[in-house]
């Protein structure tokens, strides 16, 4: 597998340096750190840190600034940051109002995490965290117990970032988050598998006609393999999918993101939202939100996944659309 | 090669509704064409319309909309729209100050927009083009005469729609264009080669070990073909190839735009930058633009390629950096 890199263990150092060339208006790198801070400081809000393996780009750096994250903790490719990242993180971040980290939930992820929490109350911050789990594919996955956060952690870093802004207290923003984690769902579909820079070759195989549904971010298994069908047969295994997940009526309304993979071209997450649009017209959904785009990435792999948000709260939405200042927002 | 689609025939089509029903506050679909156009109206100013063949999304439709495009001619995959589909988008977006139509220099592209430009004459439509020809590796190629149109594209969108913006009256613009589009050089190297969905196998041949400079955005041939190299010499190779084109001066204002071809992850394309940024040091060039993405892709390719602008204008800065309101800028 051909990439674009020079020394595999050195690919996230050398991408965070060209993303803080790139975006030194909006993001700055703490100094010895993987840490992706916002240049912006909002005194006196919540600041909402999140972070976890590198390797789902523009996730998490690309949503760090005003009106979303304070910063992003980015360890190596598909491994957990370290505490002592994230605690840098954290005290850096906290205007005096607290900090809540977002977790994705594996393993490595929540206790990392966790283990920060600790030791930034030992220096007397305030810090609390929520644990995003909306990938409904499987109970339990390789490098998860329960359900995997996936591209819906977009989602809650717009919602959870917007109130912040907005002024809400730590102990609100955590009660808001209880809310709508479970109001976010996603699956997602494989055509080819990522290569990590340091394996260099594909973590699993598929034929030439094959895909998979339910694959994970990091290549973990999914549900089913079958051979390849079209754009609206997979568009309708997902809706299905999610369908019996939410138990939806007629009339509810939500938001929907379509999530490119990292090799999938634009022009067929176009086309296969346009086939998600046919079945939740059926289906007599109210849609008042859409995105279409690469987020929440696993490298190279192709494929694309679905997630849906029932939009129970007005305000969500108004979160949803309100303009921030990021890279890939 | 595995895609997410329908009938292969019907994907430019699809996707243009997908495209749509996903971004419906900032463009419309013009009934019964592949023209989508912008909802901003600007009374009394230049409209700056686009197009050329499909599968270089979010290119042109992405940046129609406020400051940018006022509509872009979506034609089927790398083939040019046809002059009524052209003609179509100029009665549209015309606002009483004409339309200035950008065309990147291919065979079919030229002589279709030319041939809409003549038939919009005849309704009295005042019409004039100018012809985006940045790609550096070759002359004259499989499409081509002359230097093909490809990344440097979309900064002249952004600083050709800034102006017209503005109020910079038709005349003025294209005497603006003049200027500009010899300032604007584009170098690329491909990984693999992309897979158009009717053929449904790669244009061309690229081994597991070997890549290609110069390649043109439909998968043209470049001017050398070796085996892979490192970031850092794969940046060295377009950096040495611009500064010959260009013959910079030490202090020299640049823009810097490193684009993914489409199956590139952002990681990347960040690495890459990254060593561009060390090259473009040793040059004592000010690079006071920059700017990572898959803006210019050809479908599924892997690769990347560099354009730089010499900045010869403060305003030119100005117009690149001014808020628009696109769906990709």
């Amino acid at each position: 597998m051909k990439k674009i890199m020079n020394e595999p263990e050195k690919i996230v150092d050398e991408m965070l340096d060209g993303l803080v060339f790139t975006e030194d208006s909006i993001v700055e790198r703490l100094p010895g750190t993987n840490v992706i801070a916002r240049t912006y400081r909002s005194e006196g809000k919540v600041a909402v840190i999140s972070g976890g393996g590198s390797g789902h780009e523009p996730t998490h750096a690309g949503f760090v600034g005003k009106g979303m994250l304070a910063a992003a903790v980015c360890g190596p490719v598909f491994t957990s940051p370290a505490p002592d990242q994230i605690l840098e993180a954290v005290k850096h971040a906290d205007q005096g109002a607290g900090v809540l980290l977002v977790i994705k939930n594996y393993t490595g992820d929540v206790m990392n995490f966790e283990m920060a929490e600790e030791l930034a109350a030992m220096e007397d911050i305030s810090v609390d965290h929520i644990i995003v789990n909306d990938d409904v594919a499987v109970e339990d996955s390789t490098y998860t117990a329960g359900r995997r956060g996936v591209a819906g952690t977009i989602l809650v870093h717009k919602i959870i970032g917007g109130a912040a802004e907005a002024g809400l207290p730590l102990k609100e923003l955590k009660t808001l988050a209880d809310q709508l984690i479970p109001s976010i769902k996603t699956l997602a579909v494989a055509l080819s598998a990522a290569t990590v820079p340091e394996v260099g070759k594909p973590g699993f195989e598929l034929a030439e006609d094959e895909i998979e549904y339910g694959i994970g971010i990091h290549g973990e298994p999914g549900y089913r393999r079958e051979k390849i069908k079209s754009s609206k047969e997979m568009a309708l295994e997902l809706i299905e999918q999610l369908k019996k997940n939410f138990n939806w009526h007629v009339g509810d309304r939500y938001g929907v993101l379509v999530n490119g993979m990292g090799a999938t071209p634009l022009m067929e997450q176009y086309v296969f939202i346009n086939d998600i649009q046919h079945l939740l017209r059926e289906e007599q959904l109210d849609i008042a939100f859409k995105k279409v785009g690469s987020y929440m990435t696993s490298l190279d792999m192709a494929g694309i996944s679905l997630t849906m948000i029932r939009l129970k709260e007005e305000q969500w939405l108004k979160w949803l659309q309100e303009p921030v200042t990021t890279i890939a927002w």
